[in-house]
């Protein structure tokens, strides 16, 4: 049986078939849950097939795991990079696919399918280097003939839950880490990216098979709330890392807690760029644009507000909509393509369910806002003018919209872009140093992160990614986010025949 | 009015009367909560009374501090050191006094309440070299004309939740790094030492004062269930630091959560000290002693659990016996005392009814174990034979019972060491490298502290003090600590007129 | 007998007296060298005198250092700041005292005497932090059952060599760092500030006889260049901190590196600041008065050249002029007096001698350049206009003399800013953010301090402070300065019964 | 023409052939100096012939790397890693053929030349990482509106002046980490391992080709001293990083250090194993063969002197003998063979007189000690009794000569090892953690290298390597190595419109 169309061929290359086992358990592809189709937003028609994990399945894929993870922790740090540096080179070399893959199911545009896969890539070789740094400290004791040592060990198991939009470069920020850190990685797929979740498992499996290495090391299911629900209750799962929306986020967190695991959240952003009197208006203007409407406004770090000061509030919104009318919208394979479908049906609808909130709480809006079409999931990006304390502006509408606001004074945006209950990403556009360094600076933006001159989005991977507040406050990729894979001991050996006692007590 | 008796005199040099206001409210002092006495347990009768914070007084209070914040963390960091350093030097000169409060309210012996005020001013002398050393990172970026770098700003409030047990030094650890990082500190100590809070406290409050500080920047209340609520739903209050059961630590942190907060638990112990057959025994004895009866068992690092290898099981236990029956049990103030009473009736009753059910799960009681005298809280410390998996050995039962226990093989220990739900503190006695690096690594103990040679107890400030799983996972007081009391910001900016993208994605 | 004139009786407060032995040897004061008189710059008459050392002095304080060192380096590192802490405090209470003492010995005026002071103190607190984080690193090891450790150990002894231009703040960034590493200190101070020498020393003395400890920790010779070579060639003195003129620093270099010692050099400077036509030119010109007159032009971040931007050169040049005019003159010890006189009568003729050469190398002199009166050692600050190619300018004349420039481009200020051999301190002024980071980037300045919108002087503690080329490349106080003065080892632990071997290699 | 034996036929595969220009200058092969032969050490007959540089070709290569540096350095970090991970995947490529002519060029044993090229892939992988973490500090400054930070830029140009033993693996450490770090490398290697300097170089080469960047970024020469002293001597060069004798260490660094530039310096070792009473016998003595017979004594971490506990004297010193006796000598290309030729002919000859030098100062030779044969350059790996004192003991012999010593404490172990001039490598076999302890500290081993139960040599990169007193004071590889390779700034960015000073100090 083949593929519906010719141009779906190109999935063989990376393992895919039109019906595929949806579960990586033990070394070995299964799959006895329901059966689910990927879906291809362009059309809302079935690409192939996939059978998600059962309960069994997963019982059995963690008996597995938790054997291996004995193993693995074993092996020491600088090997564990060795296995990294493979997986790098293995998805260096099916990059091309890979990517085409990522924008086919997600819907993104191609270029940005690539990017994507090129992070995880990027994020291998950056793991390699960081096996041989995961450094503890050894600290002086106030006590003769002890030292005090600062230890980082393997946690075990980190269980990574990824969504939709990323659909493999936030697991590989976190598995690239976790495993050179010691642990092996339980991944749940989002449920509308099966083939990506099968695709990416299938590159990893390859390299632990042809190093001897347990299978289980990495164990992936594809799955939904009841799997999610499942790593978040397991107690054989120290760490689990979330990305999602706040609203799941806090329940995944409740109930990891609950067993006294921990939390990584990356959960919604509602992010702001602030545009200034004095900013480079043309720079600015081609950010928001990338910012707001660049994977359809469905990266967590999309622009959603825009704070324009009032003296260039007409004129840049002038440009902002002479360029949103010039973006080319369609097939996300097709070059050219700026923006591509929303990644379901339902996704539609919310946009649509969201344009009609918006104006019933006074928004007016400046440019697009409709659904285009009736075969895929297009909408047109839309510019909405609105107060900033309307309550739709404080959620996180996941699509192509953006709030346009007016300030008078850098306080005043930057108190507008501290207002919501989120807190992952800002920007502003500038050339002021005392306006830079305030933005940065203690009563500045409350975000994780703090741009100046560039979009909200478009994150390097040597420093640390995540937001605060409602954002969830963790960190991953670059800078110490790999303390959080791993569990810190704080040791003192005496070697003396003597005990000293701290604080110079004395005790009998 | 004075003191009911002439040893408390004492208390006037800590700014004391028998009747006092509990709340530092604004740089002022009052209490329009219920008014509670303030108990020697040594006779169960009152030192002096203390009007408690009632829900207004905290929000007055809250209100100031949110105001103070706003200042305070534009001081720059070195000058918050120079504060800091003056609170030290404060504490410096009453020591003595500040260490026998501490004796006679919480009921720890002298030397303890001393070491315990000395850790504080460790803590001060820390912080002010840390007020330079708070650093960030300037993280090569990948785009021309770009500098990325990770910034570090105050949170504004952290609240300070701690126990009897440790009425001042867990103050010291936190409000120490908090106050150097940009924090105002809003302390809520126990409820059955009022006056350690409200000593404390002053002398804080007068180097503010000398400094023309507001002195909102360190609120206190004394106060109980009421008002630790309060702090831990108060959103003003991005972080609280919460020392005191697993249980109550879990309804904190869900509490926190669930406004997007962070919390930093330091919960409940339930330490193993491991003797190997090569170990020193002599020292081994002179630690189990120190760690299972010092401070009364009423250290959340406090053995709980002693794990002897077979072949030496009877010699130590002999040998243990012999040194608990010379333990000299008293007035805490006494010299030469080295246990002192349990702080409270309720502890004693929780003993006594604690020791019924050890007998009921099998438990065969080698020494001590009973109530003593009618007048104060003292107890008998018990050691106790007993099966690793009765269930009263999971639990942190917080008083002088050490529950002893055979092993045949270093791995059968750790997995014991290992099979309670706490994980904070545990030690090995043994002199064999391979033995102490595996008890170190990736497959030894699972606790925060993990000693040699040394007790479960007695840290110094340098490490980071916390353990992981129904401990809590927080760390405090040195290493990087500090960072968990402020916020992490990804900053990158773009100074050039391009505007590259990561990951090289083209964009348009 | 008593000193010369009433106005030096505090003297007596620090130790000091009309006459004074010179050497602090083995814990006592001695001196049988020459004997040498302190000269007040103000008048060049005696303030006292002092018994310099002779190699006799030298070798018995060097034996008992030699011995003191392998006690003070086992004294565990927090316990070492504990007594830097100590003679923080014993400063802090002869604040006033020294820094008079200071003010009068070298020339300063009175508020630079004491901040010199305070600089020290604030030296010992941070040293005190720092006593608790002189940490080590583990460094996950390629090899099963192996630990890698990167442990820092005391050197031993630290040979200090100061100039009389920061007579004691220098001796206090190598002392405090020195001390709590785990080093004794000899402690060469300038031969014409003898008695800043002595009390300093005095007061460590104290704080050493206090704890209980030898006084050859630190070891201290008034004298001249036969006690630096003396200690350049010395095989015990594995490090020589060195501040004082790039053409000894070289000599003293060659010298230790023949005996495989380490040297921190802090040489000549020869500091620019850059304004640039957007500058704030009253923030500038107020900065550059400070940088170049300042202690009389005698530090060595002293501002040397200015280089004006075309467009603005007359105005801020005339501006200066108007500035230079107001400058008060007189005692250094009179409060308003921003300038004192130069250290020596060798330094005023240095100066005068100066003048003519820079005259004769085509040098325009807009403002000052004379001697005044012919009791003190007083000159006019002088304004030059000079060919920045003129060979007077590549060397340090070390006086008020400031040499202006113009240029077109940024690109031509950064290549003169670097076209001296000196590579210290240096400064821009300017409001561009493009132009803050080329400043600071790798086509920027080559100096080891590379400020904006500040003067090329007034450095904290908390960075490293040393420059670049003929300046030396040493750095002191902040940042990782401290691991100059210790010794690194790369540790490797086979705690396992196998021998594996790095890099897979496999032997026999 | 082809090569003189089929056998080096492999040889084509890396870009050789029997006469081969040895300057890779401005992106191009020359050579205009002398024509050298390739000698191979098992027969001392040419392998193939190679020009090496003139002064000409020298000065045409500075001045292109010159150009290249100015452009290199603005390449941001994380693509200078790029280029260095496709370094290392070139390599690999070709790591069977390039280990394969380190063994028969240099003479060491095939597993060891594979070794050594792994060593260079194992520091680009490395290398890549560090890339992205290259990291300066923004430092709390003490004055509002101010920011602090320490950043680090690259200095321009490396020069690398390897040695023999080490014909490639020293390049790579070097190189690797000045690549990333934003330098130009200039590499002269030994002049008799000319096939390897210019077989590493045409890989490296090929990379900067593929990516359109100047090949004078690595610009390489075959050449002796005269190029050498050029290097030394170039003001053009900030850092010279040389590999080799302390007495020719010590004349670069006087050349270099009078134009105030910097080196890194890895000079001789004199390394001693300690054997305690309690150590693991025959894991020691293994240790002991691999270190001092391996690579035919010709590492700087070789083994040459063994320091015994009188108690297992006899015992260690059999069993040892009768290990050389099995090591099997041939050509290091066979398979199974321990022991290949010393380098040179006057290696050997050096071999020879170092004998009788050790017999004339009472060294009384146990095993070996002859040369063997005429053909190569073979000798027979010698054990030597001699006492501490004799002073060919302080000097290191290039070869495989053990120096056996007995003693009796640990202090007096600890005493000999330390008593060379020279302080690379050392190690102690020891069950005991007191022993372990005291061997790491202050009082310990003064070695830069510091093992416990590894022999002396087989390093990791992940540590800093390098040796302290005579052996220079360099590190390279791992740890914070990097930073020797870029010079630091500490920047004061004053964004505010007012001019605090640092320390309080008021100036008019």
């Amino acid at each position: 049986m083949g593929f519906a169309r010719k141009e779906y061929e190109f999935l063989k290359e990376l393992g895919l078939g039109p019906r595929n086992p949806g579960c990586f358990v033990h070394g070995g592809w299964r799959g006895s849950g329901p059966t689910v189709s990927s879906v291809n937003p362009v059309n809302n028609q079935t690409i192939a097939e996939v059978m998600e994990a059962s309960i069994q399945d997963y019982e059995d894929g963690m008996q597995a795991c938790n054997e291996a993870a004995k193993l693995w922790m074993q092996v020491p740090a600088p090997k564990r990079g060795e296995i990294v540096r493979q997986i790098g080179d293995a998805l260096r070399a099916k990059l091309q696919h890979l990517g085409r893959l990522v924008s086919l199911e997600m819907g993104k545009i191609l270029p940005e399918g690539i990017g994507e896969v090129q992070e995880i890539i990027d994020m291998c070789d950056y793991a390699v280097g960081l096996s041989r740094q995961l450094n503890g400290s050894i600290i002086p004791s106030e006590r003769p003939n002890h030292v005090m040592m600062e230890m980082w060990n393997p946690l075990g198991i980190v269980g990574v839950i990824t969504a939709f939009n990323f659909p493999c470069a936030v697991l590989g920020w976190n598995a690239c880490i976790a495993l050179v850190c010691g642990n092996c990685v339980v991944w749940k797929g989002a449920p509308t990216t099966p083939l990506i979740t099968i695709a990416m498992t299938e590159i990893v499996a390859e390299v632990l098979e042809k190093n001897n290495l347990p299978g289980a090391i990495f164990t992936a299911f594809c799955g939904g709330a009841e799997i999610g629900q499942a790593i978040a209750k397991d107690t054989r799962i120290p760490l689990v890392s979330f990305t999602g929306s706040t609203k799941v986020g806090l329940m995944v967190q409740q109930t990891v807690s609950e067993r006294f695991g921990k939390c990584l959240l990356e959960l919604s952003g509602n992010n702001a760029i602030v545009i200034m009197d004095d900013a480079d208006i043309p720079l600015a203007v081609r950010s928001v644009l990338f910012a707001a409407v660049g994977t359809a406004g469905q990266r967590c770090t999309t622009c959603r507000r825009l704070l324009l000061h009032d003296s260039i509030y007409d004129s840049v919104l002038e440009q902002l909509i002479g360029v949103y009318k010039q973006v080319k919208m369609g097939d996300p394979l097709e070059k050219g393509t700026l923006l591509g479908p929303l990644h379901t049906h339902a996704s539609k609808e919310k946009f649509e369910k969201g344009m009609d909130i918006i104006k019933s709480q006074g928004g007016k809006i400046l440019h697009g806002g409709s659904a285009i079409g009736s075969e895929g999931n297009f909408v047109q990006p839309a510019i909405v003018e609105i107060s900033p304390n309307a309550d739709v502006v404080k959620e996180e509408l996941f699509g192509p919209v953006l709030y346009v606001m007016k300030f008078q004074t850098l306080n005043e945006a930057i108190e507008i872009n501290n207002s919501v209950p989120q807190g992952l990403s800002s920007s502003i556009f500038t050339r002021k140093p005392e306006v830079i360094f305030k933005w940065l600076g203690p009563h500045g933006s409350d975000c994780g992160i703090v741009n100046v001159n560039i979009p909200t989005n478009g994150a390097e991977i040597g420093g640390a990614f995540g937001g605060e507040k409602a954002t969830g406050g963790g960190r991953e990729a670059g800078s110490d986010s790999w303390k959080q894979y791993m569990r810190r001991s704080t040791c003192t050996i005496n070697y003396g025949s003597e005990l000293p006692l701290a604080q110079g007590i004395n005790f009998g």
